[in-house]
C-alpha cells in the first residue's frame, strides 16, 4: 500500500489569504486543494493562481462539479490542475466525460461521496475507469457532531476493495490516521487544521510524522 | 397554480459574454441565472455584476451547494443573489444552514435534484423550510438521449404535493411546456435556448405566449 499524501485545503473566500497559506505550507504538504469555497468566491483564476505559484506540486480543483462534465473539466485543466472532484450525486454520463477529459490531459478526476450512494455507484464509477474517491465527513456534519464511525470504516473499506484509492478528510486530525490503517489512502486532507492553527508547519510534521509510523514509509 | 415564471441561466465561461446576452434579454426574462459553469469560471463577480446591471432582477447563484451551507450562502447573498442552488446530496445539516441564512436575508434556497434522492429526503426538506426545488433533465444526460418521461413527471407530481414549488430545467422548448400543467411551477429554466439562437427575443417571447396558454395568468 502506498504512503498516504498530505493534501492543503484552501477553504478562503480570498485568494490573497489563501496564497499566504500556501506561502507557509507548500514545502510541508504534497498536495494543493483550490477548495469548492475559493473556487466560487474567486472562480478558476484561485487554479491558475496556485499553478504559477506551484509549478510542480499535484493541484486540485474542488468543484464537485454535477454536470456539464465535459465543459467544467476541460476549464479545470486548462486553469491547471491536475485532479477535479466531481460529486457522487452526477449522472454517470457526466462523471464519464468528465474522465474523458482528464485521461486526455494525463489527469484524474474525484468522485466526492455526499449523502446518498451505493456500492452499485462505486462500482459503475471504476467500470468507467475512475480510480479515486473523496470520502468526506462534511463540516457541517461534523459541527452536528457527527464523528468517525466503524460504518464509515467499514464503507471506506469495501471502497478500498473495489479499487478506489480514498482521499479522507473533514476536520482530521494526526490522532485520528490509525483508524485509516486498512484502507487504501491516497491522500489525508486537512484545511482548517493546517491554515488556521499558530503553527502550520508543526501540525504539517505531526502528519507526517503519523503516516510515517503508521505506513513505515519515508518521504 | 401562479403562472410559472421564465428564467434565463447563463452558462457562459466567460462573464462579458454573459453579459451580453443579458443585455440582448433582460426585458424578456423574469430571473437572471448565474450558473454553476459561470461561477467556477468567473468566481462571484459574476453574480456582484448581474446584480449591477439588473438591480430590479431575481438573481439565482447557481452554485450546487454540498456543504459549508453558511459560509457559501453568505457570499451569494452578499454578492447579490435571491435564491442560491443546494445539492439534493448535500447533508441535511447544510441544507439547513443555507436555508438560515437565506431567511435572514430574504433570499431562498433551491434544492437542486440530481441522482439519488427520495421522497423522504424532499419531506425533510420541506419540514425544514424549503420552498422550492429544481427538477433537472441533466446536460449530460439529454446528450446521451434520456428525455422527459412518465416517471419524471410522476415525481414532479409528488414534489409537488408536498408543498414544493419547482423550476424545470434541461434542454426545454415552448413545446415541452404542456407537459407540466398540472405541477406547481415556479419557473422554466433555458438556457442554450434562449442564449445560443438567432433570435433570442422571438423564443423568449414564444415561451410567454405557451406559459399564458397553458396557465391563463397574464404578465
Amino acid at each position: 500500500m502506498n504512503r498516504p499524501l498530505l493534501q492543503l485545503a484552501l477553504d478562503h473566500t480570498s485568494l490573497n489569504q489563501a496564497l499566504q497559506s500556501v506561502s507557509a505550507l507548500r514545502n510541508h504538504v504534497d498536495i494543493i486543494e483550490a477548495g469548492t469555497i475559493l473556487c466560487i468566491s474567486e472562480g478558476l483564476q484561485a487554479v491558475r493562481a496556485l499553478r504559477q505559484m506551484c509549478p510542480d506540486s499535484i493541484i486540485v480543483a474542488d468543484l464537485k462539479v454535477a454536470d456539464a462534465g465535459e465543459t467544467l473539466a476541460t476549464e479545470a485543466f486548462d486553469a491547471g490542475a491536475n485532479w477535479m472532484t466531481v460529486i457522487c450525486a452526477a449522472p454517470l454520463a457526466t462523471v464519464i466525460k468528465a474522465h474523458q477529459v482528464a485521461q486526455s490531459r494525463g489527469g484524474e478526476i474525484q468522485i466526492e461521496l455526499f449523502g446518498n450512494w451505493t456500492l452499485d455507484d462505486a462500482k459503475a464509477w471504476r467500470a468507467a475507469g475512475v480510480r479515486q474517491a473523496i470520502y468526506h465527513r462534511g463540516r457541517d456534519a461534523q459541527a452536528s457532531g457527527q464523528s468517525w464511525s466503524q460504518q464509515d470504516l467499514d464503507r471506506m473499506k469495501q471502497l478500498s476493495d473495489l479499487g478506489l484509492e480514498l482521499s479522507i478528510t473533514g476536520g482530521i486530525t494526526p490522532q485520528d490516521l490509525a483508524l485509516f490503517k486498512d484502507i487504501s489512502v491516497r491522500a489525508f486532507i486537512a484545511g482548517r487544521a493546517l491554515s488556521e492553527v499558530e503553527h502550520p508547519k508543526e501540525v504539517a510534521q505531526a502528519f507526517h510524522q503519523q503516516i510515517d509510523e503508521i505506513w513505515g514509509a519515508s518521504r
